[in-house]
């Protein structure tokens, strides 16, 4: 039966694999199991982050040492930049291993990739219905028939660049946007909506291209969404419970309706059995294996009827400010803040707030 | 018999004293008993945050329209910059107003003026010195004999420019640095122990001037510092319980161990009368008047074993991202982030943690 | 006859006016004669600049010493944020005296202000007119009949507000966007064509609504714009050479085509009578009264062949690399810094270059 | 007879090699001669720069495609980030060939690696001693026997770390700085007097330990010097010219005494056979292989009698600032902005200034 095993690893630089290494020494990695590694990696989070792409590099070349290097690349890398505040960047490594049947349902762990996007349907009704095709296969992947025992779905999507854009209006097409930048923010929207209709949150009919990136009212609780240039289709990875799997995690998720709205995590803490009153103890503590939240400053540029200034900041991003406080938010409850928060969420959670996954042990 | 008045006032710009003016045609502040305003300014909190002149300016013009320009210049204006995060840029008003006695005891702000500082003795033995002669001053100002019962000190400090290091040098002296910039983290410093030593939180003949900006084992769990250049003595705010006041505001402070240290602020709010199981209810949280919070990165670059960032960033400055991250903190347990966090703490609280202030209404 | 005087006056701070306090002292200026002053203040210049309404405040109380508030409030003061690199903040005071007719022509200065622009003509063909006509008038102000004879005009225009808008789609009418921040190009774009069909630069029936802050093809070699919340028309001044004015000022201009293009400038300076053979001579220097520019990087994110990153920074505002860049090229040429490089340049020379004005003593 | 080619090829990103793999599949480029590459990549050139890291990541990879990985990694990789600006991220590839002899003398090139520096040594006399010898031995490689033929000297330089710190102390040695951050500026200052030492712009026993990193009138005008973490000696590379090497390059520097003083580098370029009057026209701007400069803001924040901002400014480096607005003064006079300019000046021309250095083919 697989057992879905998960490993926050600390980082001291976007090039550091030196504790994935460590683990995979000590035997509590084995290299071949693994199927997606989340970072957060300590760049700005915006267009010019290199530290993604360091990372990318450097953990490609890290797990080509255990296999093939076709292999190593296609484990799914998703790198959110940014650690603001006391953020600590980190690794979450995913893995797949074998073990006993237990008592279940556990952590499930499925993966799909879905074919090239045609850069005219990016950001566009066709690009929902092809991420919540993926979504469904990924569920399948992971043994999970109900929507409902989906926890959090990642979703690595393509944009555009001029060379795409070419091809499509070289075949007559039009496309959602001409600015690469946008394009990013256009997939990711789709792509939050393709989740949403695959788990059911919203039906894929009552939404208009037109809502896409702009109507702020649709949205999925438990998606997660990173765009980057090296891809042509999306990689799916999603989280969920199964009686499919054993072992001793578990995963539970809540919707922060804004940037503070911390009961609803207490309240998933709670249904995973933490006690959870104020911060977490230290035993508790132990017991959270990994926290993934979206964050984005609310768009009315108010917060439970205060001002904020993080959308007039001309000199720190909006998501960078989101993410800082946000992050801090959530480590006064959990005690510390390796804590994976990431920015750019459209259609991710409400305005203003947003989906966030807890993974912890029995 | 005095009452102590704690107005919390939103504000839509450094120059924005709507909100106060109109308290003011409402009747609920008397501008003639105003003796500080506290605000938090939506600049970068550094050196070149003009944010804070133009608030001053500001509210000086402002309160010149009800009392002589001389008069409105003595007001205690203190402002802090930096609003990351969610943070709200906001006023604190503090006005004494006389009323009837009650069962007491109750808020008690007393204030004082030190003679000015001479250049040689910033950011040695002599500002302590003389800080601590001046809290003391406060302190019965405020009609306040045990130490025990203040729970904040803001102090307003001088900083070293040329001219003044001219005039010292010019009488034979030397002083502490060289450098502007230096002078104001020294007189910081200098004025926190002060603090300290007027409160009995540590005794002045433990204190060697190279302890000064450096031993952070020594500190205040009470102090606030900020340096200003158009100062040359310092002005001083005691805030604490007084049997001598009347009125329905309280006042109780805790200490953050380190940057996520949220239950000794929790365990004031208890001793407030606040339930404050998880985040503070609607109702809870319209009893906080005001909450005051000083906070800033480790040195160690570490927050409970996991590495943070803040230090390391080139493009936002480490109080920036402290800030942004504490007001999360704090805001995930009070409901809303109109908070005064203000950054710059030496000798303010431990080494990446710090003191905070609550006042609420009975 | 009239003579303009121009002063240029070194800034240490936004709230600095003891440099044009002296002057008054000493009798250099006359300051019921100042009709605009020009600022480059220290912020970063782009949306929560204060260090501009903070100068603006402190020019309007500091002029209202020598006249009736009303009157100070008159004065066009244009504030540019942003002295990036070693760009040296200061001001450009330009004075209305009389005196001897000499045998001109000379620096002449006019001064126009619109009726309030209706929010729904903002950034559309109304807008251009209404500004074409103002600059008409500034240039009947200033006794210039032939366009050819204008070599700059500096424009202030309104934006949209929240409110605006509600009252112009209370009318049943339609505006351009219904973004703050949006607006502010808009109305300085719209305003800059305005400038140009104004000099018979472009024909008003050649520009459609859609060129707009879109067709940069189409611009002004002369224009200078600045949009600013606290104006509903718009507050023009002309500068140009007139043989009804006398005195040792004289103007040129030159459009440098991209960001590096200092060739026109230097033909300006030979016209203005500089030998200019590399980098000004210190007497040469002298000489030169105020030098201003218009800065921004190319949208094509290259330079002559060679890409530039000032669009990708997610750091530092395209608008700030490109102020310290264009400062440095001319003053490589000019040889000192205290020269007024404004961004923002929406229609105001070809993309990436910039109109430049020199103001000379003959 | 040695002939020495540089290759000046731009980068998409720090990760992009496509301009070099070009050059070698096109024959320009013989990979194994490679000596050294500097690079111009687009991080903020200050601590948390990723972008250095990457490219060198990049590169060794990519040179290992060519030649047995230990001999790419022997490869003299220095990466400046910081493209602020309109400067162009790009690659300079040093190569060593052999040719016919010609009239020469031409561009030489020589290297040299020293020993590991002790820790205690760093920052003073007995770094400077160390780099002074690797320079004589890296002229010596080059075939330059009088140090006036010198024109360049790239010197890649260690720092300390907690472990290098500790390894010396427990020999009961004490270190010049416990701040790893300091002791970056401490190497290149010391390295950058090891350099006039050997060039004979200073004599040893004239520079006291204290003067390291303090005392700016002592300083070389062909120095360029950064650190890295990876390193334990020095990396050095001479660029001068030598009657012992053949080709059409050939290399002359200049001292810029501040930061807009461009006639020294104008009269560089009259000694290479440049016209330069103004700006270097299209067919003298080809002749420019490369220019590297080093640009740092004044400490006295004073340009030529007026203020500069930059040591002020909180939102953006120094650094940063004085990249961008040198840059634009070179590419005022170059015609372009695909110049290499490196900030961290310590020693490295007068305060302010900066020496600047020019290849050109004949």
């Amino acid at each position: 039966m697989p057992i879905a095993k998960v490993h926050r690893i600390s980082a001291n630089a976007p090039d550091d694999a030196s504790g994935i290494a460590r683990a995979i020494e000590e035997g509590r990695i084995d290299p071949r199991g693994v199927i997606a590694v989340f970072g957060k990696t300590e760049g700005n989070g915006c267009v010019n982050d290199f530290s993604r792409g360091f990372a990318t590099m450097t953990l490609t070349q890290f797990f080509a040492r255990f296999m093939p290097r076709a292999d190593a690349e296609k484990i799914c890398f998703v790198m959110s930049g940014g650690t603001e505040g006391a953020m600590a960047p980190h690794w979450t490594v995913f893995e797949r291993a074998e073990g006993e049947a237990d008592s279940g349902p556990a952590l499930a762990i499925g993966r799909a990739q879905t074919v090239p996007l045609p850069p005219e349907d990016l950001g566009r009704a066709g690009q929902i219905a092809l991420v919540a095709d993926g979504v469904r296969e990924a569920m399948r992947d992971a043994g999970i028939a109900d929507s409902a025992d989906v926890h959090f779905v990642q979703v690595k999507c393509p944009l555009l660049t001029a060379q795409r854009i070419g091809e499509a209006t070289g075949r007559g097409k039009t496309v959602a946007t001409s600015s690469t930048l946008k394009s990013m923010g256009l997939s990711r929207a789709a792509s939050a909506l393709g989740v949403a209709v695959a788990l059911g949150e919203l039906q894929a009919d009552a939404i208009a291209d037109k809502d896409i990136g702009d109507n702020w009212s649709l949205h999925s609780g438990r998606a997660s969404c990173s765009a980057g240039i090296e891809l042509l289709g999306h990689e799916i990875v999603v989280l969920g419970m199964s009686k499919g799997w054993s072992g001793p995690l578990v995963i539970d998720h809540a919707v922060m309706a804004d940037a503070i709205d911390i009961e609803p995590v207490r309240g998933a803490l709670h249904r995973l059995g933490f006690a959870a009153n104020g911060q977490l103890t230290g035993a508790e503590r132990d017991r959270v294996v990994a926290m993934l939240a979206k964050a984005e400053p609310s768009q009315s540029a108010m917060l439970r009827g205060f001002r904020h200034t993080m959308l007039d900041d001309s000199d720190i991003s909006p998501t960078r400010h989101a993410r800082a406080f946000v992050c801090g938010v959530l480590a006064g409850l959990v005690g510390h803040a390796e804590i994976y928060v990431s920015g750019g969420a459209e259609h991710q959670g409400p305005d203003g707030g947003g989906p966030v996954a807890v993974i912890a042990s029995r």
